[in-house]
């Protein structure tokens, strides 16, 4: 549960960097009507309270040739292989998600890959990993949702 | 498939913004010993080419109250509503990816919420849209990866 | 998360209370070497702070010819009718205990019932309540554990 | 199938015990207008003849921290491993319920934790027994009914 | 539970009459060393006491064109139609058993066809019974054993 | 295919034999208007022919205490130990019926136990049998239809 | 079951033209050392007999942009609409194979298509025909084995 | 993506072949009022470009005895074997078609056999192979459709 509380002001710096991490500060002083530094300290306090821990690059998957996403639920001999085999995980670029699970799979994974040959390479590292006993994979025809920024207005409307 | 090409200049570029989006201009000239007015150039290139289509900045959920995540699977009565129903789920804040697939769920989508309770709340709202049938839950019970930078930097360097 | 803190005396009262809820208070009084007052008084604040809300009878439901267990999970047409649902099920008294789910089931139950004959009754009350689609049963072979004085113990030793 | 007959008076006192374990043998005799001696008699009787077997204390688990509800299906690796699984379960306080089953899993369990972080520590627990090759788990969203009270009034009812 | 009590003698006519339904009585007469009359009492006390209910040919069903066998499982709109399409699935000649399950399946047949083709007639006439909303076949390769005398020798033996 | 042809004589012969057995030959005469030697030939030829292997008792399962039906199908490490597997099977006289078969089991089987517990006991017998990996089981609630007469008077009007 | 007899002339003139529908007559007469005459006469008494039924041509679905294949199961909400639904799903050209089935599925078809968008649009075609309930797919990664030839060669050196 | 373009007359000399790949090349010039020597550098050209392959003779199985059609999914151990598995199973004749899966199964295979008990051989020469773990199989009732003649034309005629 958050520990620290964020005032009206932090709310509307939050949702400027929200819909763009580049813009200036100087600009959201500007739209804001207050100081630059002021802006400089609200962020500051709140990457320093763990609010905001970076910014990442959206790009256009499909125009950059990988538009195959795929879902892989991962079964594990024993469970205390699981972290063993997250790390090995971790070394393929092109599994961008990965969770414990307790259901179904020990670990579901979500990946990325150029087409249907590369997904089945990916898939064949995944297998290949020691511990490892089956993968089954769910494929997407269509990516409709990515969106976080919803959430995150959603989030700081409501602290 | 790309049907532009980056050099090795973009490269590099694309390699400091990757790990952060809010570095300036002028240090990234300053890195790669070249103008400011170059990385402007180069970033507004890439930016009109599709590459780069904007930034996201990144929280901690856990601090914020968010630690709860589910995979969700929708089934439609008929997939002529599939789009239908991608827009009502589109309306729910908490639910931040959504996939079209056409094994056993018609829908896949990934859900943030801050506990068990939220989470059901939501996934109501998921089965209450007209046009879905049922929904079948999987619980994550820890994110162990989300990261899309070694993808990013692995499609970059094989471009 | 629990908002009331219990000392020592709460917790030795409680583990004798966990073993035998009718142990007399001048017993526990005796055992702990204070006064039949504070054993009274403390029991009440917990009873107050809605830590104990009673007490139950345990009995041999083989001796009383109910041998017969089944885990009941529970299809619903629409989840908005799993609140009257749930007032359906609960008023047949072999199902003892019901969960809201969101996975495969919307509802799974425990039921009792005498024998085979007698659960394919219950199970039929449960799939004959308007709302439900269907039902799918796991019969227990034998009730190895039953216990939740362990599960206590723990709990009120660790706060 | 029972063995023994309860008579009205029997009858009558369980129905009081039911609803409230810690209620005075005084109370009841004067409710029932018979002799404290003879409800002692009587309780006496049907706890030698093994019909009440004790009682437990009722909590309020969210109050207490323990909000946390799934079900644990595990398989074994061989079925002349199931005593010795169970055994190694029993250790486990935070497991309260566990049957034998002969469907799709060799044991079928009910546990309760803090949160999602211990239930995954309770699994792994379990998946880490020796002899059991893999648990699958379903999440409870919420304990709509939990009552046995229900139950025992009808069979004493129908006896 | 039998309420009779089979002696010594009942017990060696039963077993020889489950090795062979159509041996003459005084056969059996003189193999036990007793009268015909006897036998002929005892026989007519099992059947009265329910014990015999009848016997039945044994068939070479290969020989007879009708090798194929199959189960099929069968999904109904509401359990209160249960008795409706049993009576419907009666009229089937090919169903040879029919179970109510509460598992998967509402109910559960045995099928013999002539081959692929009938069978599939077979399973579309239950697939068209008025309620069924889904039947599921699984096809034998081979009926390795078909033998009740086993059992009955072994239930006979115990009593 | 069958090989031979049964003229109306035989026909009517097997008839009257499907609903009794027992019947003696000079009824069947009486009742056809032939000779009892006629149908003795006649019965005798469809013994050699391979259609007629037997006869077997009728019982009533209940009344002997042997209520409880349940389905077991059973996944085997290799399938080249199927025939080994069996074997072992058909030395338990609980299981009545075993089916080869390629779907999701490699084994099917059928058996008739006491109750719940005994039922345990004879799964757990085959659980046991080396190179039996899991069995999986499904209880019948109640058969309803357990009858080849119907079948065999349909093969017989056919032919 | 076969009601012709092939010769040995007939067998090799099978074996040629199963790897060459289009072999020249001329050419197979001279490989076997016999006239034009008799491989057209033989030929075409194969095709009157309805062994050969045609021939195809090959193409590298690769080469041509259809890399993609998928299996797609078929649920229909009545089986009397089988017949009904096949002429639909015939008039997508894309869909090369279709079965009736009686398992999990009522038709199990295969499909070729450009990617997963092209996939995504053919399935959603079948998903709107009128009587179909769902369907589920299963997406290929490699298409290993597509070679009837050496079916027909075994059939044709049995025969 | 196809890198070669075909015009108008390679398209309609494709459209005859589809029907009938024995036609002669002076009927296909007669037809389209071109030269026989146009058409033979018009096919030879697609043959070497490598969109005609080749061709195969269709035949009626039923007519041949081989009337049984099922799909058998393989489990194997490791992926690493699926090459390995892959050669031996192309060694069996009746297994037509092979396709690598990441879905359930590893391998997704298509049998064509004479009836249920050479299936079951089949199926069993599948699973005896190094590597395999478990198969499962379901079978077809009926080939309704399998023309490939339909995608080809619906191919060329978009081209």
């Amino acid at each position: 549960m958050p520990k620290f509380k964020l005032d009206d002001v932090d709310h509307k710096i939050l949702d400027l960097l929200i819909d763009n991490t580049r813009i200036p500060f100087t600009d959201i002083a500007k739209k804001l009507e207050i100081s630059a530094g002021t802006v400089h300290v609200r962020v500051k306090k709140m990457e320093e309270a763990g609010i905001i821990t970076g910014s990442s690059l959206q790009v256009d998957y499909k125009k950059l040739g990988y538009s195959f996403i795929a879902y892989v639920g991962v079964f594990i001999f024993k469970t205390s292989q699981t972290q063993f085999v997250l790390e090995r995980i971790s070394e393929i670029p092109f599994v961008t998600v990965a969770h414990v699970t307790t259901g179904k799979f020990n670990i579901f994974c979500k990946i990325r890959a150029r087409d249907t040959a590369h997904a089945k390479d990916v898939i064949y590292q995944i297998d290949d990993i020691e511990g490892v006993s089956r993968t089954e994979t769910m494929i997407s025809m269509e990516e409709s949702i990515n969106d976080k920024k919803r959430l995150l207005h959603s989030i700081f409307n409501e602290i």
